[in-house]
C-alpha cells in the first residue's frame, strides 16, 4: 500500500515542508519574545515559570523539525527539479534537520542541564576570581561538546563541526586563515601604536552623563540612521542585544554615566543587527528565504554600522550637534570626538571594551585556546596560564586575575565553542562590504555627513538583506562585492585609518 | 500484545498526565506572555509574525491536550483510587479534554477566522455607528456558536453549554437566579436614587490630572495593598488587564487626564486579579491545583479589592494623604472623595464606566439578549431596538446611537456569548466573601484604615487562593463562607451602603 508520503505530489511535498518550517520559526520566534521579555521586562521572580515555558518551546520546535515526516518531505523535495529559491530552502532545511536528528535527545538535555549549572558556577567563579571552581564545569562542557560533534560527524575535526553551529557555510580553514592574517597584521601594528607618540585625544567624553539624556541621544541617533520605530523598540538590558524578525525587531543597550561613547556605539551596533532582520523579505517569513544568514554575516551588519559608519569622521560631523544638544557641557571638537571614538586601548584586558584593532586579538586568543581544548591538546587546568601568556605575547599586557582573564566571557559556560571567531569574521566582512558600497555610491562619506543613509540602506537591502539565507556565506559576499571573502580590505582599512591616527610608518 | 497504556502502572499514568498538563500550561503561558507583549510592548508592525506565533502556540496546546494519549491517561487515572487533590486534577483535565475533543478542528478554525473578521467589522461599525454593517458578522458568530454548543452536547440548552466556557462549574440556572435577584433589587433602587435629593459629592476629582503623577499614585497604592513587585509590573494598555501566573503576574491600567478615579479603581481591580494568581500554590504550577478557578471566582477577587476595599470609607481615609501628595490641588475631604468614588451614574450608557449598582443592569441586559439570540428567540436585526428598550425599562435611559448602545462591547464580535454574566456573579461573590472575611477578622475596617492588609490577604490566601481549581465554584464559596453561593449579601450590602449614601427609605 502506498504511504501518504509516496502519493503526495511534488507541490504538496514542498508546501508541507515550508508549512512545517514556518511552524518551527513561529515556535522559535515565540521563544525569542520570551527571551527578550526575560532580559528586559520580566520581574525576577518569574524565572521558574519562564524556564519551563522556554524549555517546552525549545523541545517542541526540535520535535517538529526532527520529526520523521520532515525527513520524508526533504527526501521527496530533493528529488524535485526546484528553482533556485526553493532549492535553497530545501538545502537549509536539510542542514538543520541533519544536525537536529544527529544528536540524541539525552545528550541535548544533558548539555542544557550542565550548561545551566556551569553558568551559575561561572558567575560565582568570576565574582570570586576562582578558576578552579569553574574548571570541572568547563571540563564537562568540553567533553560533552566533543561527544556532540562526534554524533554529527565522527570523521571530521570536532572543532570544525562545532564551528558550524554558528557559521555553517564557511569552512573553518578559511576562518582560520583570516584570523591568522588578523594576528599577523595587528600584533605588530598595536606594538607600533604603543610606541607612537601621536597626540590622540582620548577624553572628549569625560565626566558624568545623565542616563536619561544618553537614552534620548540613542533614540535620536537611531532615528537618524533610519530605525523604523513602527517595527522596533529601544530598551535597556545588562548586555545589549537584538531580538526579532522582519516585522518586529527590537534593540537594547545599556547606559553607564561615565561612558556615553560605549552606550552610543552599542546602540549603533545593535541597530546594524536589527536593520538586517528588518530588511529580510516579509513574504518569506518562516522559511530560510526570510531568515538571516548566520552569525558572521549578522555581525558584518552590526560592525558595518558601528565601525564604518559610527566610528567614521563624517558620522562625528553629523552627530556632534545632537550630542551637544543633549550634553551642552561637551566642548570637544568633531576631530577630538572622532579620535576618542577611535582610540586604541592598548592596556585593556576586556574584550567587550576593546577597540577596532585589539578586539581581534582578544578573539584570536579565545579561538586558539578553545580549538586546543576541543582537540585535547590543552588541559582545562592550564587555560589560565596559556591565556595570560597569549595576552602578554599578542597584546603586551597580562591579566592579574582570572576574573579579568579567562573568566571574563560567558560563552564557554554555555559550551559555545566556535562562536568567538564569528565576531572577527563579521568585522572583516563588514570592511569588505563597506568598501564595495563605497565603490557603488558616489559620495558615501558626504551622505553620512549629511545624515543621508538611503543609498547605503538600499545597497545593503539589495546586496544582503533581501536574499535571506538563499546564498551561502562566501557566495553572498562574492555577489555583493565581486570577490571571495577576504581579509585584504580589513588590512588596508586599519593600516590606513590607524596609520593616519597614530602617525605610523606604514600609513598610506 | 499489551499496549504501552495497558502496562503502565498507576503512578506512571498520573505522572504522565500531569507532565502533559504542565506542558499545556507552559504553552498557554507562553501565549499569555506574547499576548501581554502584543498589548503593552509590541510595535504595531509586529502583528503578522505575532498572529502566526499565537496561532501556532494555540494549536499546539490544543494538540497536546486533545491527543489520544491524554484520553488513555484520563481513562486509566479514573480507575485509580486517587486522593482528593489528584482526583480534582483528573476531574478538571477530563473537562478540558472533553471540550477540546468535542469540537471539530475545522469549526475551531472557522470561529477563529470569522471572529477575527468580526472584530474588524465591529471596530468599524462602532466608529461609524453602523449596526447593519456588523449584523451579518454577529449572525455568523451566533450560528457558529450554536453549532459549537451542539458538538459539545446536543441534548442541552446551547446557551448553558456556552456559559460553561467561562464558568464551567456553576449551573446556568443558579447564575440566572442571581441575575434575576439583582435586577429585582436594583431596578427600583436606581429609580429611588434618581428621585433622591441627597447631596452626594460627585466632583471631588475634577480638573486635569497629570498622568505621570497618576501612575505614581497607582504604584504607591499597589505597594500599599501588598503587590509583590518582584513578581509583577504595572504598565499601560488601552484596556486594563492582568496576565500571568504565581511567579510573574502583571497588571496594566490606563490613564485619562480628566479621570484619575477611573485609573485608580482600574488599578485596584487588576491588583485583585493579580493577587489571586500570585497566591496560587507554586508547587502545583502547571496542574489545575496551581491554576485559578474560573471567571466568576476570578472576578470576585478583583471586585473584592475594587469595591469592598477600594470604594470603602476606610480606604479613602487611608489613601487621601497619598492622593494629596501627588495632587496637592485636590482639596476634597475624605468624605467627599468617598462619595465621588461611589456616586451612582444614573445617566451613564456605558458598561465600563458604570458604578457598583447600575453595572449589573448593563450585564442583565446583555445576558437576556445573548440568551435569546442563541435560543433563536431574537433576530440579530432586532438587537438594537431590544437593547434600547431594555435600557429604558431597567435604567431609565435610552441610547441615541448604537455606538453607545449595543455596539459598545467587544465580546460578541469574539462570539463570547455567556461571558458577561461572570462579571456580575463575581461582584456578588465578592460581597459574600468579604462579609465572611469581616466576620473572621476582628476589625477589618480599622485595618484597612491603617493600611494593614495582612489579615485580609491571609484570609483570601487560606480560603481561596491556595486551593487553585481543587474545588468547584459553589464548594469553594461554601468552604470559605459556610454557605452556598447567594446574592443575599449583595442585596444587603447595596441596600445598606447606597441607602445611607442616598438617604433611601429602605436604608438599614
Amino acid at each position: 500500500m502506498a504511504t501518504e508520503a509516496e502519493t503526495a505530489d511534488e507541490a504538496d511535498a514542498y508546501a508541507e515542508l515550508t508549512e512545517r518550517l514556518e511552524r518551527v520559526t513561529a515556535i522559535q520566534g515565540a521563544g525569542g519574545v520570551l527571551g527578550w521579555d526575560q532580559q528586559v521586562m520580566m520581574p525576577r521572580g518569574g524565572t521558574p515559570a519562564r524556564s519551563k515555558q522556554l524549555s517546552v518551546l525549545s523541545s517542541m520546535g526540535h520535535d517538529v523539525l526532527t520529526d520523521d515526516r520532515t525527513g520524508e518531505l526533504l527526501d521527496q523535495c530533493e528529488e524535485l527539479d526546484l528553482d533556485e529559491d526553493r532549492a535553497a530552502v530545501v538545502r537549509e532545511a536539510r542542514r538543520e534537520y541533519e544536525r537536529g536528528t544527529a544528536v540524541p535527545r539525552d545528550l541535548v538535555e544533558e548539555l542544557s542541564r550542565t550548561s545551566s549549572e556551569a553558568l551559575s558556577a561561572w558567575e560565582e567563579a568570576k565574582a570570586n576570581d576562582d578558576f578552579e571552581a569553574f574548571a570541572p564545569h568547563l571540563e564537562t562542557q568540553v567533553e560533552l561538546k566533543r561527544e556532540y560533534a562526534e554524533h554529527i560527524d565522527p570523521d571530521r575535526d570536532a572543532y570544525a563541526v562545532l564551528f558550524e553551529d554558528y557559521e555553517p557555510c564557511l569552512p573553518l580553514e578559511r576562518a582560520e586563515e583570516i584570523l591568522t592574517e588578523l594576528k599577523e597584521t595587528l600584533v605588530p601594528m598595536i606594538d607600533e601604536i604603543r610606541a607612537s607618540d601621536a597626540d590622540v585625544t582620548t577624553d572628549a567624553f569625560s565626566g558624568t552623563f545623565d542616563t536619561d539624556a544618553q537614552e534620548e541621544l540613542s533614540r535620536d541617533v537611531l532615528s537618524t540612521l533610519g530605525y523604523d520605530w513602527d517595527r522596533g523598540r529601544l530598551d535597556v538590558s545588562t548586555h545589549p542585544f537584538t531580538s526579532g524578525n522582519q516585522f518586529d525587531c527590537r534593540v537594547t543597550t545599556r547606559f553607564d554615566e561615565s561612558d556615553p561613547l560605549g552606550a552610543l556605539m552599542a546602540t549603533v551596533h545593535e541597530f546594524g543587527h536589527a536593520y538586517y532582520n528588518l530588511g529580510l523579505p516579509r513574504e518569506h517569513y518562516g522559511t530560510p528565504l526570510g531568515e538571516s544568514r548566520d552569525l558572521s554575516v549578522h555581525e558584518s551588519q552590526s560592525r558595518l554600522w558601528e565601525n564604518h559608519v559610527g566610528r567614521s569622521a563624517p558620522f562625528w560631523e553629523l552627530v556632534m550637534p545632537t550630542v551637544r544638544e543633549h550634553f551642552p557641557d561637551v566642548d570637544a571638537s568633531v576631530e577630538e570626538a572622532y579620535q576618542s571614538a577611535n582610540q586604541v586601548y592598548e592596556d585593556n584586558l576586556i574584550r567587550v571594551e576593546a577597540d577596532e584593532l585589539t578586539y581581534h586579538l582578544h578573539i584570536v586568543i579565545r579561538f586558539e585556546i578553545e580549538k586546543a581544548l576541543i582537540a585535547g591538546e590543552l588541559d582545562v587546568a592550564d587555560v589560565p596560564e596559556v591565556w595570560n601568556e597569549k595576552y602578554e605575547e599578542y597584546l603586551g599586557i597580562r591579566p592579574e586575575t582570572d576574573a579579568e582573564g579567562c573568566l571574563q566571557d560567558i560563552h564557554w559556560s554555555h559550551g559555545n565553542f566556535g562562536y568567538f571567531p564569528t565576531y572577527s569574521l563579521g568585522s572583516v566582512m563588514a570592511t569588505q562590504l563597506f568598501d564595495a558600497a563605497e565603490d557603488d555610491i558616489d559620495d558615501l562619506d558626504g551622505e553620512i555627513r549629511d545624515g543621508e543613509f538611503g543609498d547605503l540602506q538600499d545597497w545593503l537591502r539589495e546586496n544582503i538583506h533581501r536574499h535571506g539565507a538563499k546564498y551561502e556565506t562566501n557566495e553572498l559576499v562574492k555577489r555583493a562585492t565581486g570577490e571571495d571573502f577576504t581579509a585584504d580590505y580589513f588590512t588596508d582599512y586599519v593600516t590606513s585609518k590607524y596609520g593616519e591616527l597614530y602617525d605610523l610608518e606604514e600609513s598610506v
